[in-house]
């Protein structure tokens, strides 16, 4: 991990490209044109098609097993194999699509259907989503939120000791580019004695990482800090779409439920933990005077590497932007690093009461903010509650989104020595309410 | 409805059974001795096998759709059918069970294996769950619990308005008769200044009502409150496991998360909105001073006839008792009736904001105590936070449940002119934590 890797691909989009480079090789559930879904691999501008693949015996032993399991119409099996079979099937890959591999004339020779182009695929949704939880590791913005709902009292005094999280809706998680319906909700106006019903009015994004689980535990039986990393399939992009006005009025005494439940987005490509490995980082030292983990959520080569150096970013483009011909605004520039736990210590947390976790679940981060404004994940955020717009370049206001509005988020690697990596985008257009 | 049915079975068993006569006929999923999970429907001490009966050609119509859909493994496709399959199943199930029925012989000509007594088979979950949601009606609990978390504010504002739920965990949701493993978690001991790990040492059930959804909705479409019942499949008792020491630390801000997740136990047998029908009551009058729920929650069909009379009931059995040759000892009696809002308004607030519900969904009714401390449905109300310890025959105190406890609800509807009709049973025993 700590060597540089600059091999390059046979498969010329492959090099240079922002996002998918030989280095990266993130599995997805695609659609060729005409075709039915199954897994694949993004490489550059291509996705290499693993149920062909397959069929034509191009793998062996455990890289065989899991491209077998991944060649279904979602990654739940492939996810259920754990990390051996994956980076098996990690490492044949690379030698298959190495600059200089002697396979490239065989599978020249297969056709174009073994690598179609991503803009003639359409993507699915990685994994079934058994449950979705929403974390809230995102110190600054729970710091920033806090400040807006209980200015008394923003960080509540079990923020430091508990990876808190709560349940969400697997029903309506989706894959980027769908649609969100804005919701109609109950509101309680400002100064309102009595709530209304009518669409929300402050609808909002949140940028989170998204963590696809892997091997799942028996329910009773915990899973400890130290195997936890080995229980993540991959990483993606998720956007936890609220309404802000809904929210505020019905989230006491059990937390967000209708503001959050109507829409959840996940970039389609599951990058994967090797992938991500020489942009770990040591996780950031805690400020002076916080407490120390409990044990069961501390383990040395944890904190040690257990972050991640990941740039994620927020762009925003409306309709008179796209009119004027003006290319998405970017909102927010932020990082996991600003993550106050790690996703191990989010896995042994969430099953350290016996909790069962199953291949395909899904963990949201939280809003990952950063400490100043051109960093915020959320629109409460940057226009601190809706009190101060933004201005966009079309000459427009914004304080929440709009009909028609679109959101993406993008997320990339950067390191020395190592060919940038991305994890796509996550993209979604409000459409008006009913 | 309104007229009296006191049709008898040929099955003995059914006819005065206090759970299972012939005008009741819960579906559930079952194996029998040496073999395979399949859809059955209760009747006396015995369970009709609809994979026997459909594979012998016993229903024609719509009601052979529902049987053949009701043979499968779990009742998913059942429910996706809705009420119209469901309902002509049981008119023919009726009529095939009713004392002098024309089948008589012709069933029992089928042999034993079409009636295996329950006592013989297992029981499984009766559906695979999507998702599952915890509402919080029941009034009196809300009160009570909030008095002893918020002294100064026990109902929260929004409490009259908004039928308050969260999500829950649904991979945790098992069948009657699973053990419950004690979970451990952080809790913040009395006057501490750091949380500590351990065992849960306040360890509780809630009683509830479990709301099983029959045909789903698209996303970012509502259903409206005039149909909402027919979204419905079926009832069945639900026991919400709670750990309210780690609960009292993590809630806040976001809801309850490991203090629930570690399980959540329901009954076996789905009893339709056809068995119930008999026991439907107009909504209870709001208190002068109430206010009137918003359109979308209001209904004159739903309020003249939404609300249920089933009786609840808590039982709590020891390890000492059960030595000591005792009977479960009861804790508490309680109804529906204490529901604030009624299912069609459960139904309609979930998906107003779009949220898509899918058959095999599963709704808690949140904890449905009564007024009075003799129908208070968790030991947090019957002990009074646990300040106040029961005593029980054995000589024993709880305040919270110990290790080896069993916990029993059981739930029965009576009216004139009807035979008594019931939901089985409900039990878990709690395992010492790891």
């Amino acid at each position: 991990m700590s060597h540089a890797d600059t091999r390059r691909s046979w498969i010329a989009s492959a090099n240079g490209h922002p996002d998918f480079p030989l280095q990266n090789l993130p599995l997805g559930i695609f659609s060729p044109a005409g075709g039915t879904p199954r897994g694949g691999v993004a490489i550059g501008e291509q996705i290499f098609d693993l149920k062909l693949a397959t069929a034509a015996g191009l793998f062996d032993g455990a890289a065989a097993t899991a491209a077998e399991a991944a060649s279904a119409d979602s990654l739940n099996a492939f996810f259920a194999l754990g990390a051996g079979p994956r980076r098996a099937l990690r490492e044949q890959l690379q030698t298959l699509l190495a600059e200089g591999s002697a396979a490239q004339a065989r599978l020249q020779a297969l056709g174009a259907d073994l690598l179609p182009a991503q803009a003639d695929c359409q993507m699915h949704l990685p994994a079934r989503v058994g449950d979705y939880t929403d974390f809230y590791v995102g110190i600054h913005h729970a710091n920033n939120v806090g400040r807006l709902f209980r200015p008394d009292n923003p960080l509540l005094p079990n923020y430091k000791h508990v990876p808190i999280g709560y349940h969400g809706r697997a029903s309506t998680v989706v894959v980027s580019g769908s649609d969100v319906r804005r919701p109609n909700g109950q509101t309680l106006a400002p100064g309102a004695e009595a709530p209304s019903f009518g669409p929300s009015k402050r609808l909002d994004y949140e940028l989170e990482l998204g963590i696809w689980i892997g091997q799942g535990n028996a329910m009773g039986e915990a899973i400890g800090i130290g195997q936890a990393q080995e229980h993540v399939a991959g990483y993606g992009l998720l956007n936890d779409w609220s309404a802000r006005d809904v929210q505020a009025w019905e989230y006491q005494p059990l937390g967000p439920f209708l503001a959050k439940n109507f829409a959840t987005s996940v970039s389609p490509w599951v990058v994967t933990a090797e992938a991500l490995a020489p942009f770990r980082k040591a996780q950031p030292a805690r400020p002076e005077g916080d407490p120390q983990p409990l044990p069961y959520l501390l383990d040395a080569a944890d904190q040690a590497a257990g972050a991640f150096d990941i740039q994620l970013e927020v762009l925003l483009q409306t309709p008179a932007m796209k009119a004027q011909g003006m290319a998405p605004l970017r909102l927010a520039l932020s990082n996991t690093l600003n993550m106050y736990w790690t996703v191990a210590q989010m896995v042994a947390h969430h099953s350290v009461g016996g909790c069962k976790l199953q291949p395909g679940d899904l963990f949201g981060s939280g809003t990952l903010s950063g400490p100043s404004a051109d960093a915020f994940g959320s629109l409460l955020e940057s226009t601190f509650g809706g009190k101060q717009p933004l201005r966009l370049p079309s000459g427009e206001e914004r304080t929440f989104l709009q009909d028609d509005d679109e959101v993406i988020f993008r997320a990339h690697c950067q390191r020395d020595g190592y060919p940038q990596i991305g994890f796509g985008e996550c993209r979604g257009v409000i459409l008006p309410a009913h």
